[in-house]
């Protein structure tokens, strides 16, 4: 079974959290397209956003590398990591913050989110300048740090000195301390590149919606920590602004500066460039032409709602989608409030067949798309088949039917 | 907005079990349509299928009444009840055996089937023999009895006597006492009226797949009781067919003979007719005239599965819908194991959103029900709208693009 007006499909869904990773996910999707139009062009672009797997998903997608080499890990413990060296111009470097600072790194017993250190990014960097590359892109999301990247910034070589001229420990708690940075030791080499770092514009470094308050708590913060971490965060853009020279960008609130628990804004002072994530992860996967030549696309997030039009994978999808004019359907495992009026997605689909907790779900997500890709097709071609209106007079039916009254044909199973 | 495809939209629900009624049903899924085609036709057709409910809703279609009265209840009780006079051609009374020896009427802490009686059901239809109608309807569905109709029997007139010529007392298990029937002093108005039995023509009384062994475990039958009455009512098959001479009908392996615990085949021993139970009661709907004339067909029920292509409302409707070529959509709060297979379904589609708990589904089933069809009805016109393929070379952007390298646009919050 085929259809003429679903002979390309676009598959572009973001990873689900906890439970499927995005090609995982795009496969999964899969499965249901092919059940339904097996005849179809499906094409797979599992979408990055920064976090978990973005190197790794760059680097294949443009027949690059990685490179392997230890690092310290967020709670000060040697592991094993990675950047990636693009293909293509090979004049890019991919380092992903949560390959080496990631939440998933930290013990759950050793969540603090005032201790933790991104001491491992800024070992990443320097490895990266010891490539040659031109540029180097730092992928951020899901970190398990908030130290506003003053550990990059120390592994970088600046000195982050308390009253007494003394080096601060890791860790954005002792921020609180911190009287002046001295960038005389700051590896030069920084000079010759361009510093890209993709991150969520709406996180910022600090006040009501800073990174302590919005992502203290599921980083492991009491709110006595969250206080006092905002506070730490507030002297650390003070005097970084102070002591870097930062002129035209606002550490404390611009647009960017509290991606991956203030990365961002310790990046942003050594003269990174903030850019929205998508502007600068998406292009690498050919993402545009591959929509533009969809009949329809297909995206996925673990949940959609009010959330998803702040820059989330579905809804950068479906605004480049709608460039093209490219009819979209999102899946979602949990469809929360407003996930019906996400601009640029024309239906929603929840992925559930019945009641079931979330454990069971997670466990069963793969096996929950392919089922629900499989009905969402179903209800799309069932319209793309839709006949013109019912005429009247009434066709007539294949088999007759008696009425009720007098002739009712004696019983017999059908 | 609205969509030359979609003018007229039969909705067509089954009640959801424990949850909504059918009307409930049609006026949720309705609510969901007018959200995404405000101006299209919906036609409201709540099933009946033979239970709770069912004279009500025919009387209210056909432009009858009911008429109240006290009868004896499934555990003994007096109750308040009542059967409908058609509208119409006003020769027709229904008898809803739910509404005097229903489940519901059951206390769950007397929930014995070999004690409960459709002695209740006997007095509705001679109350309804009382009104000079020429056919009476009998829904079954939703029992709480199991005593193969004896009870109605004797209500009735005929006298069920153990081997020392006493009068058995009310319930399916003292059938196995029974010696013979004594069919005398049953109402001489019965050889006046045409008796029909709308019931599931899978339904069997004896047997593997009998009443006992079916439908005992969920009326409250441990495993002992269960064969005990199986045995008995096997015994009471026997007896009946011998004494009221009953032939060219099958009372324990006939279609039909198992309904409502049996009381198919202690009124087929009468002489009443066991219809398909959507033959009989669906064409006082007009429901196939309203099919043929809808561009699109909603069905649901509380679950689709390997079950709904044995009789259920969804699975009739689609039957139907298919005679005149009607795309048929099943919504449903539980898809489960043969959902996608369901014979003339074009489609399915759950309601939930989200992981959640049966209990909190069944409370929300209304909003969720709304809510899922609006997401339904969206996916189904995205197909409607799909455009023809997509032609080289491809569309240009309404926004260009610039390429990640190089140009990268410096930051801002769109």
């Amino acid at each position: 079974m085929s259809h003429p007006k679903l002979t390309r499909i676009a598959v572009a869904p973001s990873g689900f959290k906890e439970s499927l990773s995005a090609r995982a996910a795009a496969d999964a999707i899969a499965a249901g397209v092919r059940r339904v139009v097996p005849d179809a062009r499906v094409d797979l672009i599992p979408l990055v956003d920064g976090g978990e797997g973005t190197a790794a998903a760059l680097a294949a997608a443009t027949g690059g590398r990685l490179v392997a080499l230890p690092a310290t890990g967020p709670v000060g413990e040697p592991l094993g990591t990675h950047f990636a060296l693009l293909g293509g111009s090979k004049d890019t470097a991919v380092v992903e913050m949560a390959a080496v600072a990631g939440l998933s790194l930290v013990p759950r017993g050793l969540r603090d989110p005032g201790a933790t250190t991104t001491y491992g990014v800024g070992e990443l960097i320097r490895a990266a300048l010891g490539t040659g590359v031109r540029r180097i892109l730092v992928g951020c999301g899901d970190s398990g740090t908030s130290d506003g990247g003053a550990g990059a910034l120390q592994a970088l070589g600046a000195r982050l000195l308390d009253a007494d001229g003394r080096e601060l420990p890791p860790g954005g708690r002792e921020l609180a301390r911190l009287h002046r940075v001295d960038p005389s030791g700051l590896d030069p080499r920084l000079a010759d590149v361009e510093l890209l770092v993709a991150c969520n514009p709406y996180n910022v470094l600090c006040g009501e919606r800073g990174v302590a308050r919005v992502f203290g708590p599921q980083k492991g913060a009491t709110p006595a920590q969250v206080e006092e971490l905002s506070a730490a965060l507030e002297n650390w853009a003070r005097v970084l602004t102070r002591d870097l020279r930062v002129t035209g960008t606002d550490l404390h609130h611009g647009p960017g500066t509290g991606a991956s628990g203030g990365l961002g804004a310790g990046l942003a002072a050594l003269g990174a460039r903030l850019l929205p994530r998508f502007d600068v992860l998406l292009d690498h996967l050919d993402l545009d032409a591959r929509l533009a030549r969809a009949d329809l696309v297909l995206t996925a997030e673990g949940a959609l709602d009010h959330q998803t039009p702040r820059g989330k994978v579905p809804a950068e999808v479906a605004r480049r989608a709608k460039l093209y004019g490219r009819p979209v359907l999102a899946l979602a495992g949990t469809l929360g409030e407003g996930a019906h009026d996400v601009p640029g997605v024309d239906a929603c689909h929840g992925i559930l067949p019945a009641p079931m907790a979330l454990a069971e779900a997670l466990l069963r997500a793969s096996e929950l798309l392919t089922d629900a890709t499989e009905r969402a097709l179903r209800m799309i071609l069932l319209g793309a088949r839709l006949p013109a209106p019912a005429a009247a007079p009434l066709p007539a039916p294949a088999t007759a039917h008696a009425a009720v009254s007098g002739t009712q044909r004696p019983f017999s199973v059908r």
